[in-house]
Order: structure tokens, then C-alpha cells, then sequence
């Protein structure tokens, strides 16, 4: 019961136990029907296109293949969606209430996230990530964490999974957000705050700015160098690359199934936030695909924060993911990986660059971005409250907000989709400072 | 969006919308089936019974034909199970993992209550409450809280009825879980700390104990005395009374479909935790009713704190529900009026007294009680939450721990249901004290 103490189980195997035909079956793959490929990673050093041995030290083979994919479905390994049955499908509900509050004339749905264990989306590529390292024999995951949803998401699935979990967590949040880090340590892992003096770049950093509250790039060279020193151990990453987007495309096909219960047609416009990329992919992604393969017309919206705001004021170019260079070039909408975000309430907002997939689609056309300013962000978050009874996270509350706004001189029975990518219980002495 | 402000919509009338068949269309009434009548409430002054006057300046007359009736099944007004269906009904989940991990021949089945925007069982009865003080005029409610599950949950279903609520809360956890708190203000709720100087009540108290960590007698109180003295406002209580066991009654009456539908007769063994006794009858009561009706032969076992143990250790007599003497008199299981609970973690369970409908169907025979240790009740929940995912609620891991002790040496087949009362996410300090 001690942190880092590896579960007395191993869960591995599949319990064979029904698992509800209302869980998907397959992760969907946009890869498939884009019109153009998505530019590959770079090796950081030749920047060449990266090869399946590259990724090898950092991650399994199940995971390496799905980052190159094209393939339209890929099957979910039946452990794995028997752990998704215990919260999946998650609810679409429309928010009838908020309607009567805002007066508008649109249909309002909102997907909630906030029913998993940990109140947000990211299990959903936890448990895969997790899953795909136990089978091929790894007992340690090292990641890094920005508000703590993403390592407290793989501290559970590594507990239920059966391997030892070690989070290196923004210096900020760690501070500022104890819970998280009580709620990872609860599953059984060891969180440390980023930088540290445990590893090189966390040393480096330290050294040049002893005074850093952190940031998700720095955090990630940090869990990398962990990783790579130890043969047993694997990196797992909560965002950003192919893998996750795949993984998260859970919610956008449960969207596509539960809107068409509900005898809509289709969303007419979706709005998802944007931090790393990997809700808004999840959410939207279905959706863009049926518009390519069958001529629907839902209208995506990234909704990212103004203080961080790399698909509306990024080059879209190769850039690292990390501040000290240690991952692969990624093509993508960045800040720089030097840029260190102001302390916003949405932490898991606070990335300097935007998934390569992210990044793609909207370079395509095929996706629209709007910024958000943090106090427009709240004030959508408790309309919200007050009129559907759950506190959004602060993340969430950027799409909430973009909806809210949009959806107030939306046409008669437009159809509003909301990306709700976790409740903000943990979050609430933002909420505070706010009201 | 300041605290106290009136939210700009009212949400009184059903907004008309289709709810799922799942969603309960009645509350269930045990009296109805129970073999001798439940004691009624006897007025402070006189020890005569009450009758509905006596009870008009605090509560609403819906609320009082309630507490009396012994009509089995009460209609759920269209607003009430409109509100309901954006979480109910809530998912029953069969423990596969934590059945593994502990190797028991039961099937045990948990139901989850934390999915509700709020994360506990207790919205059931605040949406109830706070409706049907809005159908008769009152715009303003005040209430106690211990742990705050209450105090949130009342402050949501205000927010979305329209009302003002004002929240007294227990100052040991005032002090130790401001999140809740923050939580009551995001809806926008006044809470203060109790014993307060704001009422006769709290300064008597605090007169004569200036230190001290305050009890939910205490803070009722101080709720009664500030509604009594307000003809616009009416007091709400989470438990204890009759009324409330009827409104939880949505919980183990999608037991019993929900175990159905999994195909099985019935449930063996039921857990419910047990504090004011809102949770736990909810979750068996349609249980006990139907073994009273149809001879299934479901045992339910109340699984109170040791440190606070009403039904184990206390006496079977009229008492008062709060210290000051204010409330009428309850036939039910004390510790006596003026017992000050230790400052356990399971702040939800820190009361003198139990409902005295669970009080009469312990003494009749008919659910069994157990006591259980603190330190027992959280290896119980760790375990739970490294096997599933969820961390319980402190009050939910006395229930956990007893099912999980039963289980390891349960017969082959037997079905054994945990009532999950809530998530333990903003009680995680304590999950930390304790890993």
C-alpha cells in the first residue's frame, strides 16, 4: 500500500465477461480519409523520418505501429474494453436547462467525460497505453503530467494494469493542485515536481532558471530521460502523438451513435478544447471523417486559451516536443518549445505546441480554431453550472464558453455539440478566485 | 455571479422533454410494507405528535404530506425526473477486477452514485427539496453540511431551481475541505463555518465552547433558527427524516431492475454505509420492501463508523436531531445530542443520531449493523480503487470493506451489492494521510 509499490494483482488478461455492444469495438483512425498524408516525425537528429527502432527505447511495438498507421479501424484489445465498460459510453445529454438560459434556438448536447474514475477523457488512452506496455513485458511507465488529469488517468491504469507508475508533474500545479498528486499517489505512484534535480534536463533547467514554475515541455524531458535509462521501463505520453488521438476516438464514435439515437441527423457544429490535442481529436474525428466519407457537414471547433494560443498564433513547422530536444520533430502549430506559458487555471491547456494530427486538419481546412480569454472561459463555465448542475473543468470551459456564445444566435434547431472533457472538482479554488 | 445572488433563470416547470423508462417515475415508500408503523416525531414541547403545523414554518406542505404517508409509491414530479436524467440512472457495475484481485466465488456488483454532478447520492433528495419549496414560493433555503456533500448538493439543485441557499458547515471540515466550499459558492451559495456568531444558537455555543470543531447538531441548529426567523426561507435537512429515505428510494429501485436485466434473482447481501441513513435507505429499503412482498430473502447490513456508531452502540429513544433542542423529537438510535464524533475522515457519518425509519427496520429485525474501523474501511477503499478505478467517497469505504470482507468468503454465486455512495476526489487528503 505504499507509493510505488506494484499492485499484488496483475491485470492483464481479458476476464471474458460481456462487455455491452453500446462500447466501441474499434478505434477509428482519420489518418484513413484525409485527403493528404500526415507529414511524419523526425528523427531529432538526422531529421529523417523516424523508424519504428527510433521509438523502440520509448515505446511497444502496439503502440509504435498504431503512431504509423493508416489503417481506418483499429480492433480494441478486449482487456481493454473491459475496463472502458466500467464508465464507457460515457452520456450525451442535452442540456435542455442551459437552453432555457440562454435563450437560444439551437439543440445543445454535451458529452461528458467526467464520469471516469478520474473525472476527465484521458483514461481512455491510459488504459490502452498502459495495456500495450504490459503485454510485451514492461513493469514501469514514467510520464509527465501538467494540472495531474493525464498522471493520475495512467497511475489508475497502471494500477489496474499491474505496473509501477512515476509522474513528473509541472512545478505549478504541483504546487497549486495537491489532489492530483493525492489521487496518483492513492493508485500507487510516485509523483515528483518538474524540474527536478532527479534527472539531467530537470538539473539543467534548474540550474538556468532555479526559479521555473515548470512547463509540460520541460516535464516530458524529464519522464523521457527517466524512461530511456531504465530497460524495464517504457515513456507514455497523455497527448500530441498519433497513438492518443486514435485512442480517444472512443468519444467522437459514441457522439456519432448517440446523436443519431437521439434522431438528430447530424452535429452541425462541435466545439472541443485544445491544449495537447488529444479531447479535441477524440471528439472530432469521427465527425470530420464522416464529412470526408459520406458529405455530412459538422463544422469543428478547437477552442484553446488566449495565453496559449498555438493554433491561432503558432508557425506551423517541425518543432520539438520537449524543451530540451529530447523527442522526435514533430510537424505541428507551436509557441516554440522554449515558450513557457502564464499560470492559467486550465493547466492541461498549457502545452506550446498542438497535435501533429490537430495541426493537419486544420492546415486542411478541415477543422476552425477560436481563442479564448480565461475570464470569458469562466463566466461560460458557471452559466453552465448553474444551469446543468455540473462544474465544468477549466479546460472544458473553453469549449462551453465558445458554444455558449455561438449558440446564442445559433438558427432554429441547429444542432450544438459541447465537449466536456472532465468536471472541474479538482479545479475548484479557480473556480473560487473567479466568483 | 457573485455568492448569493439569485441565478437570472427560475426553473420550476418541466421543460417537457422526454426522460428515459429507466429513469424511476416514483418514489418508493417502505412504510407501506412494513410490518408496524414507523414512530412518529414527537413535538420538543409537548412530546405530543407532530402534526403538519408544527412542521409549516420550516418545511413545505409537499414535503410534509411526505414525511407522513404511507402511500407505497409517490409520483416524481416532471421537473424532478427531468433533472434526474442528466445523470440517472446511475450505472450498476459488476466488480469483475476487484472479484479477481480478492479471489472471491461472489459476484459482486457496486452502484455508483458519484456520477451525479455533485459526485454523491445526496442530489436525489435536493432536487426533491429545493422543487417543492419553489412550487410553493419560498426563495430562500438554509441547510448544514459536514463533510459538504449536502451543502453542494442543495446548492446546485437552488441554482437550478432558482432559489438562494445558505450553508452552516461543520467548521472541522469548513477548515479542512475548503473545496467544498468553493464548490457551494460556484453555484452561488453563502456558507459559513459552524458554530457561527450569526445565530442565538451558535454564540450559545460558542460561549460555552469556543474551541470546538463544531457537529452537525450544532450546525442544524443554527440552519433551523436563521429559517424560522425568515418567511421567505424554509430549512432543508440531507437526511434523517422520512422524507429523504423516500427521495433515495431511486437508488435501490434501479438495483433491482438493473440486477435483472444482469440476470440475476436477487441480491444476497447488500452494504449501504450508514450516517444520518439517507444513502443506505435508499439503497436497500426498495430491497426490504420487496423481501417483505415477495419473499426474496436479500440481507442489508449498515456499515457505520466505529468511531461514530448510532446504530451498534447507541440507544433506541426519542431524541432531539440537533443540540440545541430546536428539532422535534425522533424515535431512533443515538449517541445522545450533545456526542461529539472524533474528526474522522467520513465527515458525512459524524452524526449522533440515525433516521428513524433505519432506527425501526434494525429493530424489527430486518437489516443487520456493523461497525467498522476507520483504517480497515480505507484498506477497503485503496484496494477498491487499485482493482476499478474509482476511489470511494471515505463514507463508501465502510461499505467496501465490509462487502470485501464477506466476499473472500462468500458461497459460490452469491450476489453481493457495495452501495458507492460517492467518489472520494475531494477527500483525497485523507486517502494521502492514510497511504
Amino acid at each position: 500500500m505504499t507509493p510505488g509499490a506494484a499492485p499484488a494483482h496483475r491485470g492483464i488478461e481479458p476476464l471474458g465477461h460481456e462487455v455491452p455492444s453500446t462500447v466501441p469495438t474499434h478505434w477509428y483512425n482519420l489518418a484513413a480519409d484525409l485527403p493528404e498524408p500526415v507529414p511524419p516525425h523526425l528523427h531529432p537528429g538526422t531529421r529523417e523520418p523516424l523508424t519504428p527502432a527510433d521509438l523502440a527505447p520509448l515505446f511497444p511495438m502496439g503502440l509504435i505501429e498504431q503512431e504509423v498507421t493508416t489503417e481506418r479501424y483499429v480492433e480494441i484489445p478486449a482487456t481493454v474494453r473491459e475496463i472502458y465498460s466500467s464508465w464507457r459510453p460515457s452520456p450525451l445529454v442535452r442540456a435542455h436547462r442551459l437552453e432555457r438560459a440562454i435563450g437560444t434556438r439551437a439543440r445543445v448536447y454535451y458529452k461528458y467525460e467526467g464520469v471516469s474514475p478520474v473525472g476527465s477523457h484521458k483514461p481512455n488512452t491510459a488504459v490502452a497505453q498502459a495495456y500495450y506496455n504490459a503485454v510485451e513485458g514492461i513493469t514501469r511507465l514514467t510520464t509527465e503530467t501538467g494540472a495531474g488529469q493525464w498522471g493520475a488517468s495512467l497511475s489508475m491504469a497502471c494500477a489496474l494494469l499491474g505496473l509501477t507508475c512515476e509522474v513528473w508533474q509541472v512545478r505549478a500545479s504541483y504546487d497549486a493542485k495537491p489532489y492530483r498528486r493525492y489521487q496518483m499517489e492513492t493508485y500507487g505512484s510516485v509523483c515528483h515536481p518538474s524540474p527536478s534535480d532527479l534527472t539531467e534536463a530537470g538539473r539543467a533547467i534548474l540550474e538556468r532558471t532555479p526559479d521555473t514554475t515548470g512547463s509540460l515541455g520541460m516535464a516530458i524531458s524529464e519522464a523521457v530521460e527517466a524512461a530511456a535509462k531504465d530497460p524495464a521501463a517504457h515513456y507514455s505520453l497523455g497527448s500530441v502523438l498519433n497513438h492518443v488521438m486514435l485512442h480517444q476516438s472512443v468519444i467522437g464514435q459514441e457522439v456519432l451513435v448517440q446523436l443519431a439515437e437521439a434522431g438528430e441527423k447530424q452535429a452541425d457544429v462541435v466545439f472541443g478544447c485544445a491544449g495537447g490535442g488529444s479531447n479535441l481529436a477524440g471528439l472530432t474525428f469521427p465527425l470530420i471523417g464522416q464529412n470526408l466519407r459520406e458529405g455530412t457537414t459538422t463544422r469543428a471547433v478547437a477552442c484553446e486559451p488566449a495565453a496559449c494560443p498555438s493554433l491561432t498564433q503558432g508557425e506551423y513547422r517541425y518543432d520539438h516536443g520537449d524543451v530540451a530536444g529530447l523527442t522526435p520533430l514533430l510537424k505541428m502549430h507551436t509557441l516554440g518549445n522554449d515558450f513557457v506559458p502564464p499560470s492559467i487555471h486550465a493547466g492541461g491547456l498549457r502545452y506550446h505546441g498542438m497535435a501533429p494530427m490537430v495541426s493537419h486538419v486544420v492546415e486542411l481546412g478541415l477543422m476552425d480554431a477560436v481563442a479564448v480569454d480565461q475570464d470569458e472561459a469562466f463566466v461560460g463555465g458557471v452559466e453552465f453550472a448553474r444551469a446543468e448542475g455540473i462544474i465544468p473543468a477549466p479546460e472544458s470551459t473553453h469549449a462551453v464558453a465558445a458554444a455558449i456564445a455561438h449558440a446564442r444566435t445559433a438558427a432554429e434547431g441547429e444542432v450544438v455539440v459541447i465537449g466536456l472533457s472532465g468536471n472541474g472538482v479538482l479545479d475548484l479554488p479557480a473556480y473560487s478566485a473567479y466568483v
